[in-house]
């Protein structure tokens, strides 16, 4: 089962999930899974950036990866291999894909700077992994420095068969969205999938200038299924009345650093992971952001019933 | 009437009205600071980074600033004086003050790195400008690049007697407010004023983490107001209830680049200017952006009867 | 007399003279320009990066441009007219330009990161300052943190016939210029002149890659222009046997920071300059940097009697 | 034997070998190290960031450190483990160590701005490889961005007794030098052993601001070690007459990119290793460039006979 242009809906990003005292918590990778499966996710993708992946050693990444394809069964998994250098992003990929990945997703180094400099990294990333490995552009200045044109992007579709879908967390990114689907309407460019990241922060919009879903990591993935799923039917209204009742919650995940802890901590308390931990470095929650989650997390009861949690 | 370590409430950030043709529009300067004293702004800054003070030449900032100042009578205004250098800094300065300004503002330059050039930044600076006139340190990583830690912050503070507030718009900063809070409360940091910029995007829980107010640009200055006073007078919910209603249009807002382009839109749908005319550089809005906007404004006036707006 | 593509020879950046009160030193403008027309540079710019232009205020940088342009009467003088914002870079080019400047020099902003933001930024350049203006692309990615690769510089040329000239200082920077010449010697692309910078850092085979001259503030520019016609009249060794002399001392005064004190310190030991002083910010230098800089001129003035210097 | 603060002498930072098809050339480590021990380097470093450490798979990473280790026999060698996370960072620390390093080096990831962030960076890397592990501080802001003060190195001196070395490539760095062995005079900071990178551009002057030698990968280490040797002798002119010998080749090699072809060319040419081959990315010689070294070659051949080689 190997990840098309045609994916659509929503791949959540999963966590990595530790216990206390920094292992490995395999038991909540499952629950995470069956979770993704019953809220009807279309996809997953594990081992990206806000997954912990550097910090797991290489032997942990494979463990993670491999649990959460086997128990996804009929869910395509998507599998972060972004290292510093050719050799280990081939490792990884010829593991998992054996393993049963549907593709990998790949995101460029933070130093690169000119369009040509990116094209080229993708260009050799495709020689390093083989260019039988469906993947993933992953498009996110604000964590990686690194600016794709919608030209340079184009670019990397055009050069390479085997990219099959845009993880677009550009910001702002919703103009981009429109060029890319405008250039396959006239024909010139193959359709790749779009979903979209950045914690989901403007998937209102995105899914209306043509994204296919979302690929994202925020804790209430069920909300996202949900807005992909009345946008697409056309009850913009609706759609848009969800979001933004998750939306002052949602943009308080969304922060740099604290955001994982805060990720972290909500999925706890909707009894998916059996700690918030994280492995260092990390960004502690302090008890006044506690808080005010739990204070969002009130509010937004009031209009989705998923955010009544126990205490 | 100078700028105080009192300071609080809200002082909007002006932007700079222009006509179609690029050229001053000084009536709606006068019409914007009219607005701004009627909404019950506590003070107004001019020539911020978002009132496109680097696409003025040097008589244009001065008519701008004394513009405003005369205006707004009794209202103190905050000029930026961010320059390339100190001289064009100190001239800009020596000016406005002539003129009337309250203090002025300065942001670090985006190749600071560690925290001694931070500090001997704001130290050479105000050399620049003379030991009497009060500043702002504006602490903006997301657009400056330069990361101050709250022990720079606090160093600056310490330095310089004429440091008389910050303008907080790291991201993400609710902690920051906390420690300079703490610090003050155990007696080992004077205080000063800290309102908060960023499109006011966490403006809910700044308040309450200890922030005087704020100071940004968001198109609806008097809901900024509302939000203020509600969260002053203890009355908290009522207080997200409004803002989390225009969440949706401020996180549209927020976005760097077309968010400008957002806001002089919305600001001239209010009838406070009279075109929505950006200097170049400048991102331009699509027609749908435009669309966007509207249907945030449609869903807005649902909660908010200032977003009932004639087409 | 205007600058055209067929720029050769030896450009000297001119530092901005000071005294030690940071007022500025006219006369030794006078010093410094006539000494330029007597070493046979060709022609002079001024109000580059390191000629301090950031720190001088609007008078003053037009103060400084029209002393030299008066007074090196045949030579050309190309003025730095970079600024943050289109309205002063177009300001100080019409003044320029009105008081016989040869033609203006513009580096980008830093914040530039993709092929296309940087061609957009030399067009909206280029409509701000008038297409009748003769311009420098200054390509200095060490200070500019701005990477163009030679496919954008082709861009910039080709949309812009008054793109004239390339200050080259790219580094590492040989292979650029030899894909810039074959592209023009397959016709692919007109002519502009190269002149190199980086303190002429790699000056010996840039002439030899194609270069049409130096364009640099190094202390000895008589020197460059030694090593210049050297090298354009096939004297390859001795052009090599002269730079080589001076590359210790060369190199000591590319440094970043403390390069500019150190060569104001020469140029101010050559009788140049009455003052070594600098505005602020400044990198000072210590005494071991001044007996190391004395201990480079004693070594430099066993091979070229022009670095024998009374005390 | 496990390294001090008393190293000194010159480290060579070893490539990593590999033959034409990118596979790892074992017999070239072998003749590197006993090359290193006949010249008289008092140590040696591997996988460092010009040994392409981020291009090996894991296991290669340990055959390269340990086949060094192993025939460097009496040398310490110091193994580079910098890492995208602390837990890679530990694992291979703990191979290598067992296996006879005698520290390991680490440099920062280049997202670290604020001091803080530093000092906390280096006391988590502690923790994971544990404070019985000597190691060396990497400061090289021109490739990893990340700007260390003195004060910061100072702080995480002070926080980790196991820190005992700088590999100092500050640039420029001369005065960093001078102001760390200030502290360390003055009693207020325990000595550290301070080599020097950035290819030794400016060893000749580091040596006498209390550099306690070299430890980078300039193609000649035995020119390093002859200058660190007449330098602490004393014989002032006598290093820089044979270091300013090898300037103009050392300048040409220390170029970023390209440097390290060169850099292999020259150690192929010297007969160390089997090929100049790069693992991808890799900036290849153009035919201009190898007939440069070819020309640089010819030219320190004058001066120094290890520069005469066989075509």
């Amino acid at each position: 089962m190997l990840l098309t242009s045609d994916a659509r809906g929503v791949y959540p990003i999963a966590p990595t999930p530790f216990f206390d005292d920094g292992s490995l918590d395999l038991s909540s990778i499952d629950r995470l899974t069956d979770f993704y499966l019953q809220i009807g996710a279309t996809g997953i993708t594990v081992l990206g950036q806000l997954g912990e992946a550097p910090k797991l050693e290489y032997e942990e990444s494979l463990n993670v990866a491999t649990r959460m394809i086997r128990r996804a069964d009929t869910l395509p998994v998507v599998v972060g291999v972004t290292a510093p250098g050719f050799a280990a992003m081939r490792a990884l990929t010829r593991e998992v894909m054996d393993r049963g990945a549907a593709g990998v997703m790949i995101a460029p180094p933070n130093t690169l700077r000119t369009d040509d400099q990116i094209v080229t990294f993708y260009r050799q990333a495709v020689e390093a992994i083989g260019a039988d490995v469906p993947f993933v552009i992953q498009d996110y200045p604000l964590t990686f420095s690194v600016q794709m044109s919608p030209g340079v992007i184009r670019r990397v579709i055009e050069e390479s068969p085997s990219c099959v879908m845009l993880k677009h967390e550009d910001w702002p990114g919703l103009d981009k969205i429109s060029t890319l689907r405008a250039w396959e309407r006239a024909g010139e460019l193959r359709h790749v999938a779009i979903l979209t990241g950045n914690n989901g922060l403007f998937l209102d919009y995105e899914m209306e200038r043509g994204a296919d879903g979302a690929n994202t990591g925020y804790a209430f993935p069920d909300m996202l299924c949900d807005v992909v799923r009345l946008s697409t039917a056309g009850e913009r209204e609706a759609a848009h009345d969800l979001f933004d009742a998750h939306l002052p919650l949602l943009r308080y995940e969304q922060q740099p650093g604290v955001g994982l802890a805060v990720r972290k901590y909500l999925l706890m308390r909707r009894g998916l992971l059996s700690s918030a931990a994280q492995r260092k470095p990390s960004a502690a929650m302090s008890a006044a952001t506690r808080a005010e989650v739990e204070h969002l997390l009130g509010r937004l009861a009031e209009h989705d019933p998923r955010a009544v949690l126990a205490p």
